[in-house]
Order: C-alpha cells, then sequence, then structure tokens
C-alpha cells in the first residue's frame, strides 16, 4: 500500500510515521508514506504562498486550488489513486469500518487542509471522499491524516504482531474491548478479579464477554442498535 | 494552563508539538507542554518494562499498574491536576464542547494507552475521565493525545490570530461552516458564486447562513437534533 500525503507542514507528521507500528510497517515494506509540501507546487515562485483572503470576507484565510490542483495533477500523473481524500470536520465520520475499507486499497492520498479550509472548487472536483475524525476542530488536517494512516496501517497484514492482535480491538465486532489485567495481582490493596486468576479457560471467556456486553450496554448502546448489526 | 502527557513514546509528540498553533501558543507562554516517559517510573530499573501478559490471557499485552501509579503519584504530589484523562476507544466522545471546556482549566493530566490497554485498576482508581477521539482503534493514545491537545490550545486566547479565529469554525454555533473560496475568481473554468464578488455584505452573510444549514441537513443532520441545540 501507498499513501501520499500534501500538507503545508509536512514536517508536523515526522515524529508520528517515525516511531512504533508504522515506523515498522515502512521497515518491511507493507507500506510507503510519502510527504509532499504544498508550497512546493506554488506557481508563486518567490514566497510559495499557497492561501489567500475569502471572497466574500470574514471566513479567514482559504487555501488557494492552484497549488493543490497541480501538486494532485502531478502525482496522478505518476499513479492512479483509489481515493483522494480531504480531511474536514464536515466530513463522514471516520471510523474503525472505514479504517479497515481503506487498508485494502492500493494508493491513497490524503490533503490537509489548513488555515479556514480549502477552495471549496478543489472540493467539487478533485476529491473523492471527505473523512472527519470527530467533532471537533483542529489547527489543521496533520493530525486527522497522522489518525487515519495509523489506523490504517496496523490493519495492514504482518503489521501487528499475535501480542498486537486487532481481533479483539474495540469495535472490531460492535463490542467495546473487555477490561484488562496484569501482574500484580494485588497492588495498594486493589485486587484483580478473582476468575482471571481460576486458569478455568472457558468460565473466563464468558467473563469477558459478559464485561464487553456491559461495558458496551452502559458506555456506547449505540454500537448495539440494529443500525449497526 | 499545563498540560501532562504520559507516554511510553513520548518522541512520538515531538513534531506535533514544534510547529504551528501548538508551538506559538508555548513560545507566547499561553501553555506549557510537558512530556513524561511511564518507563521512567517502572521499578524494573533494568529492563524499564512498563507491560506484562493479561491475566486470563488472550488480550496481548496490558500496561502495568505500578509504573504508571507512580508517574501519577509524582506528579500530583507537585500540583493539582483538574483532570486526569485516559484516551481510549471505550471513552466519552471527544467533541468541541468538550475542548471548550478542558482550555478553560489549569492542569490537565493525560495518559496515553498503548498495546492492548492498562491495567483496569489504574482507570477506577486514579484516571477522572475517559476520552475518546473517534470510532476507531490506534496504536496507541499519543495521537488521541496530540489531537485533543491541538483542539484545546487553538481556544487558548490570544493562540490564534484574527484571521485564524475559532469564531466561524465548525460546531461552534451547531452549524458546519459554510463552502468558502479565494482567488482566482475562475480556474480551469471553474467559477466561484457570483454572490460572493458583488461586495453585498449583508446577502453574503444571508447566503453563507444559508449553504452552512443546507450543508449541516444534508451532511449532520444531527447536529440540529433537539438534543443538540
Amino acid at each position: 500500500m501507498r499513501i501520499d500525503i500534501l500538507s503545508v507542514l509536512p514536517e508536523l507528521l515526522e515524529s508520528p510515521f517515525s516511531h512504533s507500528i508504522i515506523q515498522r510497517a515502512i521497515n518491511k515494506g507493507l507500506v510507503e508514506i510519502h510527504l509532499h509540501n504544498i508550497r512546493d507546487y506554488s506557481s508563486d515562485q518567490r514566497h510559495h504562498r499557497v492561501d489567500d483572503y475569502a471572497f466574500g470576507g470574514n471566513a479567514g484565510m482559504v487555501m488557494q486550488i492552484e497549488p493543490i490542483f497541480n501538486a494532485i495533477e502531478a502525482l496522478t500523473k505518476e499513479r492512479q489513486y483509489d481515493e483522494i481524500i480531504y480531511t474536514s470536520p464536515d466530513g463522514e465520520p471516520f471510523s474503525q469500518s472505514i479504517a479497515n475499507q481503506l487498508s485494502l486499497k492500493g494508493n491513497v492520498l490524503i490533503l490537509c487542509g489548513h488555515y479556514k479550509g480549502i477552495d471549496q472548487r478543489i472540493r467539487d472536483h478533485l476529491i473523492t471522499r471527505e473523512i472527519s475524525i470527530g467533532d471537533y476542530v483542529l489547527t489543521g488536517g496533520e493530525l486527522a491524516a497522522a489518525v487515519m494512516t495509523d489506523a490504517i496501517v496496523r490493519l495492514l497484514p504482518g503489521a501487528m504482531n499475535d501480542e498486537q492482535s486487532a481481533l479483539t480491538d474495540s469495535f472490531q465486532d460492535h463490542l467495546l474491548a473487555p477490561p484488562v489485567y496484569t501482574r500484580p495481582a494485588e497492588f495498594n490493596g486493589w485486587k484483580v478479579p478473582e476468575i482471571l486468576l481460576s486458569g478455568h479457560e472457558k468460565k473466563i471467556a464468558e467473563w469477558q464477554l459478559q464485561k464487553a456486553l456491559e461495558r458496551t450496554k452502559k458506555l456506547r448502546p449505540d454500537l448495539l442498535s440494529d443500525d449497526n448489526l
């Protein structure tokens, strides 16, 4: 899989992509991640300007169509992209199921917004999918791109070892994960539930499912609604 | 405001916190961000181990209570925290209104989970609030902490200049933002809506509100439901 990210601040993404599972997946050749600076595609050779005042006023600075058009054109000449994604708070909410879908793609391009957003014509004509990582506003789309990349890359076969297996993750089966405990069995007077120390595999599995159901009903009953099953 | 972040991979957060509005807010003295490595609080002097196998099996590696207990104890001896937050996919969904609330706090501590999660006793006894940035699973809580920090810090008075003003952000008024456009007025045959070039401020404001309403009704009708107003 190949992920290209277009940003006015690609430096911001350096450390998230050089640690942990993402780095390991890159080293194993499971994914290539390429960061591109939109300023390199500005026709303003002197200041590499990529934003301008909004028509109609009041909205702050807006990212111009031309540098982004040039960047996307240059990249799509080199390869076909399965999706050209724009990260925006008004996009479709990102979810584990979208992460699953995107992890099956070959080439994905992610455009990070910044300032007050991008010229609407980019969204209308160049973007294939708009995704939001949540109902909050960020300085830019860079962290949204990092979040999506992390959620996608860890699902690539071989990215995680058995101990990190995704099979027991929250959301994969419409249930939140059950509580987990490790040694010591008692700390500061706080004890691990006795069933987990019993060695009785079947009863433990029943307890874990029961706790996962309780937690989901209490915290996120929406995951159990008909729409989600 | 002061934000402390506890992580097994604090290096992952270096670049997001050294650019853009977060860096400016730090330089202006509006916020202090301190990263702490949980391994420094491990009682295992040799390997600085912080995880162990889950009791009951099958769940992968779990973060141990002792190093986290020690870290939180050391920090809470130095100052009182308004919230000790754990980032977890089964937490309360992060939102613009939680970002607003947290931006008014003095000291906030964020604990990043990793591996299959943290020993449940930490959640039961040491954490005051559990927050999820969305319905998906990440390698660790570090990117969730970065997202929350970014959403909070940009709201601190003085963090943004007028051109970045948060007043017209999506969600602040239960509406998605209207489309924005900047120069050139025509590119590749694609034109900016004429109303925005008219100079008629009142009509432009009406058009923007109309478009914000249309976009919200189409994409996120839930924002307009009685529960949210």
